[in-house]
């Protein structure tokens, strides 16, 4: 859970769809933390069963703008992958979600990658996807034992106009969220870095009203 | 780097087949802490340009008795995984060595997982290590722009009496390690768990001193 509108929309979903869920965030070391109290809050609307801020410095390793102050967030969009990228995020966060789900003894982990509007992310890629699962099915205990687990990315093949439209049906209320890599304390968003373009324009694109709170 | 035997064997290795060596110990809440004293003075014999102690607090998820002082660590061997198996340990592990080594542009990652005398752990047989590498491969930057990324895993195949005579061949002075589940501050080994049962085993099946701190 970053508290952004991707990762709400599929916490949405996997609630409806009838899951007992346990949520996690990850304080990395990232410029927006106030994206780990919205996801806690937005994780308590939906009654998850417990909510886990695991902490893992990742700005240990630098070489991102989402955790290196050093690196500025760009404010243009760009070719190929940005240097908000940070380095094998995705990869770290499953690792952490599959040992949870371990000792949860859950078969199902969910994740809000998108590969439409992915902003050039690898591990926002099915083929990624794929991968990790396969590696976890190999990797664990309860994989030895027969119990295989699934990653399940309802978002991955959707505009974020769609993701926006799918909320909106299911209820999330998206004023909750943010998604700014660089949000204010208050969790206003810049309006200016990629994920607030795509955001925008996934609202227009919609034809939903932008309830974003902007600084 | 463990600060027992076969991480101690594999940088050994690493060095000697040339590579310019970056070592990584994680602090996880492992009861045997005294082990990263050992792996770092360890990378400093070895010359590592940098040794780096990741914090990252496995004792969260729970499951395990190396790092739930609730489980007591087993002095008897036993069928199937044992409970000092960490839920996806070294997918956690290998996962940050990527972060890692796509930040300092490196290839290669070594780790001593050891698929022979390999305690019942699954994230340590040759096909895990396979689906790993195949994932990292589609998981970053790197990846994507070309560079792909080799797990080495010099140990899997090699029964720890192996180990520690090619360990032996390379100069590594064992009486430095310390693979003990239990060890005490100073890193004196109980020489009744599993891992102080398989070294002992090792040594003398190589026909070597057992060099260990006993307590």
């Amino acid at each position: 859970m970053s508290g952004g509108l991707d990762s709400t929309t599929v916490l949405a979903i996997a609630v409806k769809s009838g899951y007992e869920c346990y949520s996690m965030s990850f304080d990395y070391g990232q410029r927006h933390r106030s994206e780990l109290l919205k996801a806690e809050a937005i994780a308590v609307d939906f009654g998850v069963v417990a909510h886990k801020v695991f902490p893992i410095d990742l700005s240990a390793f630098g070489g991102s703008a989402l955790t290196d102050n050093d690196i500025d967030v760009p404010e243009q969009q760009v070719e190929g992958i940005p240097v908000t990228y940070v380095p094998a995020r995705n990869t770290v966060f499953l690792s952490l979600a599959l040992a949870w789900s371990e000792v949860l003894g859950a078969a199902d982990i969910f994740i809000g990658v998108n590969a439409v509007d992915y902003s050039g992310y690898p591990d926002c890629r099915p083929e990624y996807i794929a991968a990790f699962e396969k590696m976890a099915n190999l990797a664990t205990r309860s994989a030895v034992e027969g119990c295989s687990v699934t990653i399940h990315t309802p978002l991955i093949a959707m505009t974020k106009a769609q993701i926006l439209k799918k909320g909106t049906d299911l209820g999330v209320d998206y004023a909750r969220t943010v998604s700014c890599y660089q949000a204010d304390e208050e969790g206003r968003a810049c309006g200016k870095c990629d994920s607030c373009r795509l955001r925008k324009q996934g609202f227009l694109d919609a034809g939903l009203i932008d309830v974003t709170l902007y600084r």
